[in-house]
């Protein structure tokens, strides 16, 4: 069926698990892209550049921005983070939906950009003292950014509140299909509707 | 995840194969109720009373209409089709979210009624051509039969046209999953957003 394809942008506080969950979607449904960003923090180990991260450096990253060769970008914790717009647009152009995570900054950046053809997914943790442990449990830092993230992980359920579909990641599989769901369901709400 | 239990309306045109899509909806997905309607035509072979239809005489059905006791019913080709009230606002309230499968006039009704609470989807045939040939194939009816619905389909199109979800039935188990998502994400959508 002929439709016009979209934009799925999933934010949710760090320790949402959203990028569990989004690997899974990735592996239970086609027709959709999943965006990879740009960033200047260093990588965590076993991450890869190009696959899990575009890895760049502070002036390649300003560069990028003075050339508007991002649909969104923000600075969080002192590390630069945005969306090339090059193969976003390429994508979509071709009729393939397209899957960004994102945080709530990028998430209003894209709303402003593309309006109605993006949709808005918000994943939350079930609850905050959850939250509070999956940040601990990760160990990739120490106390203070641990602390640091559960007050902006605060600031953004506020921010959730707005986003289209909401998404409480209990259990992956679950969460995993209800986005896949949602992506579903958009597929028929964005469908041209005559033979 | 607490939240509003919801209305789903699914419409279609005779030979959309909407009732067997709906069949398989049921067995796929928990935590929804089929509503059964009430009519005057008489039951097709194999059809059960109060399971597949409340088949009620004209007299008793023009009664019900007298007490309120619809949310919704029209008049099509000349036998009365009715959504009992008691029942759908009973699950409602116990936060069981309710199928509907009527007709476009009755959805009219139920989105007047019921306003966000409830959620439309349209079943299409694939083609008009693929219509003609299942009404045929049906058997039930004479070839003037045949030909009032296809004519009364082609209204119905129309009217698909503002439904919020556009399902077209191609392959059975590609619709029933398309309205199982569209059930799930509109949980997503509806979901209380704080913990």
């Amino acid at each position: 069926m002929k439709r016009e394809s979209f934009l799925a942008v999933v934010s949710g506080p760090s320790g949402s698990g959203k990028s569990t969950v989004i690997k899974r979607v990735m592996e239970g449904i086609g027709g959709i892209w999943l965006s990879v960003s740009a960033t200047t923090r260093p990588p965590r180990p076993g991450e890869v550049n190009g696959l899990d991260y575009i890895f760049l450096s502070e002036e390649e990253f300003l560069e990028g921005i003075e050339r508007c060769e991002f649909v969104e970008w923000a600075r969080v914790f002192g590390h630069y983070y945005g969306t090339p717009k090059k193969p976003l647009l390429e994508n979509l152009a071709r009729g393939i939906d397209v899957l960004l995570e994102i945080d709530t900054q990028g998430a209003r950046q894209i709303r402003k950009g593309f309006g109605a053809r993006c949709t808005t997914v918000f994943i939350a943790p079930p609850s905050l003292e959850e939250l509070a442990a999956r940040l601990s449990r990760r160990g990739t830092e120490d106390e203070g950014q641990v602390l640091a993230r559960l007050e902006a992980a605060k600031m953004e359920m506020r921010e959730g509140a707005g986003y289209d579909y909401w998404v409480v990641n209990e259990r992956v599989e679950e969460a995993a299909l209800d986005i896949i769901s949602i992506i579903r369901a958009e597929r028929c709400r964005r469908s041209v509707r005559f033979w």
